[in-house]
């Protein structure tokens, strides 16, 4: 069977995440519907990364295997066709080697959290990233998130329902930047725990609203309890902006 | 009765455009019923500029009178909170001096038209830009758009409902860049007719397919008519994003 990568955008509101669920439409399951009406099979797509309820995607991959060879550009457009009206598009599809694998294969996995920093509700950012009203310090955050930079034990940071056999990754860049009222950060890093990402955000939130010192982000860190950390960033702030595959 | 000048941010999705329509809300009886919620009072606002339905806006401004001075924070938080859910919100409310009027004393107006070219549906985009599916040339655009910057009577891009005394006007500025798949066109002018800039783009598209040269621009503006210019643009790309006055 042909195997076919995709680049997938999709925007989480209202959807409960990656994954299949009993409750409420999932991305898997929007794109697996359009396939079937497409191409009259069942196909089973398999994703880098597992997004939760709520959080957005500028490029997720994931891949599918056809029972006949299709011409991408003609799977891109008819499967974006049936997906309408689109919470999910798929941007790009290409011819893939059969042993390549979305999740297996990934290298890396990049995401970007967005909060915007201002008294007024959002309105054009709605749902799209976090809403935090009282000055927050970013230079101070990205100062903190240096020390969870590298190769720990993140068991602070993981959540109760994180699959993964070991606590331990390697985070290879998490960078917090300013722009005017929004606070971008931006994280790297092989793979992540089950909520890594957001709750490293809400810890370093208490760091930008001065109620933490980054003694108390390594403390968290060290404790290897996810009592010890800051509380979880709401999902809508997040979007997986790009995987990583080994060049062949 | 002391005047208060507004800063403000809008979805224009589904909204019947800045003025009070007997078809759908708009922005204006949005804002002005979130002020009688507020102080109990019956106001009207005054805006740069009327924008359309489904038309965005990042910083409109606007004037209201308001029978007692009130903490120009608190009227922001408060009418803020009585605009819930938020297709509009205050950014910043100022004291303003009483001879200061929103249209009348505007010196310049900003607006950015987005154009998402790519052949996959917008997601997160979806209502905030137009999507035009085939390559266009941003290039050839932006040099096309130079014909159209300054003085001229600029009766071929101006809507047949258009209320302006004098079909002429001055555009100081008509950018347009590429980055990526997004292309951005930057117009400012101290005013501008109706539907100008969504006539503008709509021309300018033609030429970014390649269908007209900057020639053909030229020629569309010198005809005065309506029926020699491309179509307009649809209203979702469109944000007024700033307006001028002269600091006093």
């Amino acid at each position: 069977m042909p195997r076919y990568r995709l680049t997938l955008e999709y925007d989480g509101t209202g959807l409960a995440g990656w994954q299949r669920q009993t409750n409420g439409a999932s991305v898997q399951e929007l794109l697996e519907s359009a396939f079937e009406r497409y191409c009259q099979e069942k196909v089973t797509l398999v994703a880098a990364g597992r997004t939760d309820a709520g959080v957005h995607a500028l490029a997720q991959v994931a891949h599918v295997d056809l029972e006949r060879p299709r011409e991408p550009d003609e799977i891109r457009d008819a499967v974006n066709y049936h997906l309408k009206p689109a919470h999910v598009a798929i941007l790009e599809a290409t011819e893939a080697p059969s042993d390549f694998h979305a999740r297996f294969s990934a290298t890396g996995r990049r995401y970007l959290y967005r909060i915007v920093n201002r008294r007024a509700p959002l309105v054009l950012d709605h749902d799209r990233a976090w809403s935090v009203t009282r000055p927050i310090d970013a230079a101070a955050m990205h100062a903190a998130a240096q020390t969870l930079v590298g190769s720990h034990d993140f068991s602070s940071f993981r959540d109760a329902q994180c699959l993964a056999k070991s606590p331990v990754k390697t985070l290879d860049r998490l960078d917090v930047s300013r722009t005017g009222e929004e606070i971008s950060i931006c994280a790297e890093a092989r793979s992540f725990l089950h909520h890594q990402v957001r709750n490293m955000v809400g810890t370093l939130k208490l760091v930008g609203e001065g109620k933490w010192a980054t003694a108390d982000v390594a403390a968290a860190l060290a404790a290897r309890d996810r009592s010890a950390a800051g509380p979880t960033a709401p999902a809508e702030g997040l979007y997986l902006t790009g995987v990583s595959y080994d060049p062949r």
